[in-house]
C-alpha cells in the first residue's frame, strides 16, 4: 500500500450498502453486486479500497490521464478558489480550451458546444443535425449506445432492448454492425457491404416519405463490443448520408482523446479522407470532472443559430470545467500518453494473442491502442457467446485485485479501457492472471482447442493485416 | 477593489472575442453582445472584471451559497484530489449526500438519482413518469422553461414559441399560467380557476384516447418571469393528475435550496399537505459544479427499475460532486442563508414597493425571499410590456457596475435572484440606482403616476396578504 489515507471512510461498509438501497434509485447498478467494493481513494492506474487494498484499473477509461492527476488537481482546484460562472460572459479559458480542442480537429470542424456529458453531447448532436438538415429520420447501429435521455435511448439499441415491449421510434432506423469476427474471414470488401444496407435503408426511407437527419455512429462501437468499423465503412455511408441531406455524427465520447494510440480521435482511422460532420466527446475529457463538447461546422452552427432559438447551458464552459479540459490536454502530450496508449496497447494485444493461441475460451481479441477487447467463446466456430465465463473470468479478476469488466450484446467481451498510464507491467500482471483463470476454467469445462494449425493461421494474418 | 489578482487575464479582451467568435457556436449568446464583460474572479456576491472593477452580482442563482465559496472550494478541491470516479462503486460522499437531501424533504419523496444538469434531472423525471404510469401525456405552463435536450424543448413553451413555424408535439398539452398581477386582483379562487383548466385538458387528452403521464411546473416560475402560483393550486393540480393515473413534477432547479425564505423548497410554500411525486433539483445545487439530483417515491423508483433497464450516468453522483453538494448544505446552514434570504428578500421586496409608489414604470414587484421580479409597463391599466425599457434599466444598471436581468414573455421583468449572500446595503445600492434610471426614463417618456390612490390601495392589499 502507498501512502493511502484512510480517513477517507467515515461510514461501516455495511452502513454505506443499506443507506444506498434506501436512498440511490435501485435502477443505478453497483459492480460485483454481491460483494461490492468499496473506493476510497485512487491514483494513476490503481483503486484503493477502505482497507488500503490496492486494485489495478484496466476500465476506467473516463480516468484517461490517471485517476487524481496532480496537474489536473491543481488546475481545477485553483479555477474554483477563482471564478466559476456560465459562459454568458467573458472568459479566457473558454476560448483557450476551444482553440486548443479545434487544434486536434480537421480544420473545418471548428465551432464548439460545451455541454455536461455525453448524453448532452449526443442529444445536442441529433439537434444540429435536424435544425440543419430539415429532416428528422436518424440512422444508428445495431448494439449502439448514445446516452441516457430520451432522445438517445431511442437511438440506442443496447439500451431499448432491455426494456419489455420497446418498440422502435418511427424516425429511427437500426443497420447491422460489421460482427467483427465474421467480416474478417468472410467478406472481400466488408466496408461496401455494411454500407449499402445504409444505402438501401435510406432508399426505404424515402419511399415511406422520410428524410434522413443524421447517420450516427461510435467511431469504434464500446458497449457494442469492443467493434472496429472495417476502414472505408465511415467514408462510404458519409457518402451515401449527404447524398440524402443527411450529416455523419461520430461520436468519441468513449474513445477520444488519443486512446487508440495512433491518431488522437478514433474516426481518424478510417483514413484522412474522413471528415465527420459532427463530433461529439465526452467521458475522458475531464478525467472524471463532468464536462463534454459537441463540435461541428460552422455552416452546421450557422443553421442551427437561424432558427432564432437560442442555445444556454447553465454549467457547460465554465472556467473550471475548461482549465481542467486544458490540463489534460497538457498532460496527454507532456506524458506522451497517446504514444504510451499505442505502445502498450500493442503489447497488450499481443500478450492477449498469445493467449488466443492457448486457451480455446477466446474466440477473438481485437482493439485499437489501450481499447481492446477480447471475446469468449464456448466454441470457436459456432461461435457461441461464453457469457457466465466471462462474469467468470470478472470475478475472479475481481479477486485478484483487478478490475476488469465484460459487455457487448452477450455481455462476453472482456473490455480494457484502462487510464492511459497503464503500464507494460500492468499488462503483464492482467495476462498472467487471466492466463491461470480461463486454464482452470477450460480443465472444469473439459475444453481444448479444436484445431492448432488453423488458429495461427488465422492469428498471423490478423497481425500481418495490423 | 479588493485583493484581487489580474493574473486571470490571459488575453486582450478584443483577442478573447475574435476567438468566441470563431470558436464558440452563435447560439450562445453573450450578456451585453453590443459590450460584453469579461469577468476574472468572483468572491460572495461580487464579481470582477480584467481591470479590477468590481459588479455587484444581482443575477447569479447558481453561485448560491456566494460565488467561490472557500468551504465548497475546499471541499471539491479535497475529495478531487483523492477520488473522482463512478458511483458503480460503494462511496460514502453519495450516501452521505443522498441522505442529507432526503432529510430536507417529506418523508416520502427518499430515493435520488445523481445527474448532472437542470436538463438531465427534468428529462429523467419524464422518464421515471412515463415508466411508472405507462402513459404518455404531459401538461405544461404557459411560459415554461424546463431545459435545453429535446424532450424538455418540447414541454418548454418559453423555448419553442422561438422556433419559426414550431410544431407542439401531440403528447404535450399547454395550459395557462396564472397572469401574476391579473389573478391577484380578479379572481376571488384563482387556484381553483387555474387547476380547473388542468382538469378540463385531461378530459380532452382522454376524449382523444391519451392518457396523462405527468404535469410538470416550477415551484415558481422564473423565465415565465417570476410568477408565484396562488396557493392551492398544486394540491388541486395534483388531485386532477392523480386521478387520471399521471404523477406531479416540482421543477426546483431554478428555486430550491432555500432561496424562497420561508422554506427551503419552493413547492412548500403550497403549504404542508403538498407534496410532489417527484422533485428536480439542479443550478444552485454545487454552487457552480455540474451536478443535479432528481428525487422521487420509492413506488416510482422500483417501478422504474422493473422495466429491466438500468440508468447509469457516468459523472452523476461521483464523490467529488457529493462532496461539493454536501459543502453547500453546510454552508447554508452554518449561514443561516435561508434566513438571510428571507430577510433581505423582504427588504428588497419593501424597497421595490416603495418605489412602485413613486414609478409609473413598475407595474408590479412579486417575489418570495431572494428571488424578486419587478415587471416594467407602459401604462398601469392595459399592462403593457416596457420592454425597451426594461433592458435600458439592464444596460444603465451595467454601467453602474451592477448585474440584473430581465425575462419573461415579454422580457420586462427585472429579475433579481442574486447569491444568498446579498445584504440590506445591497439592495440599497440597486434600488438607489433603478430609482434615479427610472426617474430619468420616466421624464424624458413624460411619463407620470395613474392614480396615487389607488396605487396604494393596492400595495396595501398585497402587504395584508404577505
Amino acid at each position: 500500500m502507498d501512502n493511502i489515507s484512510m480517513s477517507a471512510e467515515r461510514l461501516e461498509k455495511k452502513t454505506t450498502i443499506d443507506l444506498r438501497k434506501k436512498h440511490i434509485g435501485p435502477s443505478c447498478k453497483i459492480f460485483f453486486s454481491q460483494d461490492p467494493i468499496k473506493i476510497v481513494q485512487a491514483k494513476g492506474q490503481y483503486m484503493y479500497d477502505e482497507k488500503g487494498q490496492r486494485y489495478l484499473d484496466c476500465i476506467n477509461n473516463v480516468a484517461h490521464v490517471g485517476h487524481c492527476h496532480p496537474d489536473v488537481v491543481k488546475a481545477g482546484a485553483q479555477q474554483m478558489g477563482l471564478l466559476n460562472t456560465n459562459s454568458r460572459f467573458l472568459h479566457d479559458n473558454l476560448v483557450l480550451y476551444a482553440q486548443r480542442l479545434q487544434a486536434t480537429l480537421p480544420e473545418q470542424l471548428s465551432v464548439c458546444y460545451f455541454v455536461n456529458s455525453g448524453s448532452e453531447a449526443n442529444d445536442l448532436a441529433l439537434r444540429l443535425a435536424r435544425q440543419y438538415t430539415g429532416h428528422r429520420d436518424v440512422i444508428t447501429l445495431e448494439n449502439a449506445y448514445h446516452g441516457h435521455v430520451s432522445s438517445l435511448i431511442d437511438i440506442s439499441p443496447y439500451k431499448f432492448h432491455q426494456l419489455s415491449g420497446a418498440q422502435l421510434n418511427p424516425f429511427v432506423h437500426v443497420v447491422s454492425v460489421f460482427p467483427p469476427r465474421k467480416y474478417r474471414r468472410d467478406q472481400p470488401d466488408p466496408a461496401t457491404a455494411y454500407a449499402d444496407e445504409v444505402r438501401d435503408i435510406i432508399a426505404k426511407v424515402h419511399k415511406k416519405g422520410g428524410k434522413i437527419a443524421a447517420f450516427i455512429a461510435e467511431s469504434l462501437q464500446s458497449c457494442g463490443g469492443q467493434v472496429i468499423p472495417p476502414v472505408g465503412y465511415f467514408q462510404q455511408v458519409a457518402e451515401h448520408v449527404h447524398k440524402a441531406g443527411g450529416v455523419f455524427i461520430a461520436d468519441e465520447v468513449q474513445v477520444g482523446f488519443g486512446r487508440v494510440g495512433t491518431n488522437f480521435w478514433a474516426f481518424q482511422l478510417q483514413g484522412e479522407d474522413f471528415v465527420p460532420d459532427i463530433v461529439t466527446m465526452g467521458k475522458p475529457i475531464g478525467n472524471g470532472h463532468p464536462m463534454s463538447c459537441v463540435v461541428t461546422t460552422k455552416e452546421v452552427a450557422e443553421a442551427f443559430m437561424s432558427s432564432g432559438m437560442d442555445y444556454f447551458n447553465t454549467f457547460g464552459g465554465n472556467p473550471v470545467s475548461c482549465a481542467i479540459g486544458l490540463a489534460v490536454l497538457d498532460v496527454i502530450v507532456k506524458e506522451d500518453l497517446q504514444g504510451n496508449a499505442m505502445r502498450v496497447g500493442r503489447y497488450l494485444a499481443n500478450l492477449l494473442e498469445k493467449q488466443k493461441e492457448k486457451h480455446a475460451l477466446i474466440g477473438d481479441v481485437r482493439g485499437c491502442g489501450l481499447f481492446v477487447g477480447v471475446e469468449l467463446v464456448r466454441d470457436r466456430l459456432k461461435l457461441t457467446p461464453a457469457t457466465a465465463e466471462a462474469q467468470e473470468v470478472i470475478y475472479k479478476l475481481k479477486e485478484e485485485h483487478i478490475l476488469l469488466s465484460a459487455d457487448g450484446p452477450h455481455r462476453n467481451v472482456l473490455k480494457f479501457k484502462p487510464p492511459m498510464c497503464f503500464t507494460g507491467e500492468d499488462a503483464d500482471l492482467v495476462v498472467e492472471k487471466i492466463d491461470r483463470i480461463l486454464t482452470d476454467l477450460e480443465e472444469a469445462l473439459g475444453l481444448k482447442l479444436p484445431d492448432t494449425v488453423n488458429v495461427e493461421n488465422e492469428s498471423k494474418k490478423r497481425k500481418d493485416r495490423h
